[in-house]
């Protein structure tokens, strides 16, 4: 698609860019913005990239009441051979217009978006960090601006792309986490909108993760919401168990997100001849495996930290070592393979790579 | 608490009034609102009364992503021998707090913000509309301004209280409402957010709510998210059913709103010695007393229509009449005496109405 009708204001003076130390995750923001709006008699129109900055709403916005959000998140990385590229981000595109569809959101053009995304990107490149494990985060979301308090689906929306350049997120090298079993808060359940990538599911989870975080653990694992047994996700990314030799993760239950890291995972471990299941697990049988010495790895997947091992685990009473406490060896190869594919350093079997410039 | 240090900065030009008859719910705002800001090193600081307007935020406002705010709704009425008088708004504070605890939003001063809610409303008195069932409906609430990335309780707040003059809720007299049961779709599970009052509750029922519409129904029934089988609200109200000379509803399970119409009800009922129970109530057991012909009345609670009588019910393959598709005794004889007790023609025994002015 061509973007010659993709409307660019210029920021006049460009902002003083962070030094790589100081990135952490989404504090910085680049200099441009993509923005388009909605309304039911236009559809989507007016697709612009603005200097990035303030937007401004009226108080009875419908987002602030009932919520009718949600966004996606994937990464840009430099790399020596190709340019600037991005993984896998169809699948980003896709699986907004799945939430839109749960929130009663109108679908977006998909083609249209990305081309956008990766119009934003070659204008802001500066703005891609270089050093190790860093990359810049990009953030679409979609927000219902109507100015009315009635529960209904909005006749307004906007949708804004930002990006956000971000350290790495292993500053001392890939380490494994503490994780608490939770089983009094409940993040999603069948029917509800965990399956979707909206901000109320973000909202339910936090008061949990502080109590963890007091407790001392660094991520809280989230049972299901109807018998509070069967395994979902760890914080915000998918989960994966080797249990005597075998990979497992929880089957896509509808009220657990379909993680495009995880899908690249099961993939990649198919290809290594890896026997992986998607199916139930609940916390039980995973404590069960343990006692007989069969659990022998536990991680988890998502865009931010790609595989992030699972040292302990902690449920009711119970407290459990996973792989010595180290990273596993299959965690291990995961890490180091995807990242190597999605900052060109490796080869890509896959085609997940895709060139921006 | 004297309001000496409560800032008013006042409208240039006032806005046009709307015709009673144009009121509708929630599209109108008055010339100002009240707005506070929290921080964590200041706590919540800048209490003032501005102009209504438009308000600025970095896009990547955490409200926007990860959707930490809680609201409330309550209304002011225009008395003969009272002048301005608010239903039980202490109960709506006290509930803020509640909701702001399982949102992770830090506690609010519930005296401060409601007699800066008394000053707003004294302010914009003439915005009270006069017509019969008509009323000043006021909508505080709470978003997360910080602007970062990162699924965590927010260090920056924003409280706002806006002001809508609605017209009456039935304009052609209160009347039946027809009702799906929707058994597919879930709004809350306990150990989730059902009891607050935050946006992702509404965003996980506007898809259902449409579904319901589409099949010519006007309301949703909410069964439980663990058995799909206790009934929990309808729409956004709360619900009661009178059966066999019992009037009973769901109990405070944990995933329903502890509603103040439910409970004014609840006190009203008992005074006048009808016999009340809160408890689990299956949608089986429901339509079985209706296949008795001891299913008398159903109704929902709420602020926006204090009584919504429902006339039909349909779950699965059955759809039943209740009360011959009229308006219930008892729930008239309700709505009479809270919309008397509300608009000050009725005496006032449990203490409920609070003057403003
Ligand atoms: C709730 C949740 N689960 C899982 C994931 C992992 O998804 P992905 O691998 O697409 O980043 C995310 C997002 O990163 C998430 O927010
Ligand atoms: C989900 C829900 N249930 C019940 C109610 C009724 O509560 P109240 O009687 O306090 O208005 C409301 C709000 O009006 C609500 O949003």
């Amino acid at each position: 698609m061509s973007h010659s009708n993709l409307k660019f204001i210029q920021r006049e003076q460009l902002k003083v860019k962070p030094k790589a130390s100081e990135l952490g995750f989404g504090k910085y923001f680049t200099d441009h913005m993509f923005v388009m709006d909605y309304s039911t008699e236009q559809g989507w129109y007016d697709g612009r990239i603005v200097p990035y900055g303030p937007i401004s709403l009226d108080p009875s916005a419908m987002v602030f009441h009932y919520g009718q959000e949600v966004f996606e998140g994937m990464k840009a990385y430099k790399t020596e051979k190709e340019g600037i590229v991005l993984f896998r981000p169809n699948m980003n595109v896709k699986r907004m217009n799945d939430s839109c569809d749960r929130l009663s959101i109108p679908q977006i053009d998909t083609e249209y978006v990305l081309s956008a995304i990766k119009e934003l990107i070659k204008i802001d490149q500066e703005w891609i960090p270089e050093g190790d494990g860093t990359s810049l985060y990009i953030r679409p979301f979609i927000i219902a601006t109507e100015p009315c308090l009635g529960v209904r689906a909005a006749k307004q929306y906007q949708l804004l792309v930002i990006m956000s350049p971000v350290g790495s997120y292993y500053k001392e090298g890939i380490h494994p986490v503490s994780i608490y079993v939770e089983d009094h808060y409940v993040r999603a359940v069948r029917g509800g909108t965990g399956a979707a990538k909206t901000s109320g599911n973000y909202a339910a989870g936090i008061k949990a993760q502080e109590v963890a975080k007091d407790l001392g653990y660094s991520q809280v694992l989230w049972l299901d919401g109807v018998e509070n047994k069967y395994i979902e996700e760890v914080g915000s990314m998918n989960v994966f168990f080797k249990v005597n030799g075998e990979v497992i993760t929880p089957e896509l239950s509808g009220s657990i997100l379909a993680g495009i890291t995880r899908d690249s995972v099961i993939a990649m471990l198919r290809s290594w001849g890896v026997p992986v299941t998607e199916r139930k697990i609940s916390v039980e049988e995973l404590f069960d495996a343990h006692q007989k010495g069969q659990l022998e790895e536990a991680f988890g997947t998502g865009t931010a930290a790609v595989i992030s091992p699972i040292g302990s685990m902690k449920w009711e009473e119970q407290q459990i070592e996973i792989a010595g406490g180290e990273i596993g060896e299959c965690a291990h190869k995961l890490y180091d393979s995807i990242t190597g594919i999605q900052r060109g350093t490796l080869d890509d079997p896959f085609g997940w790579r895709q060139v921006v410039k």
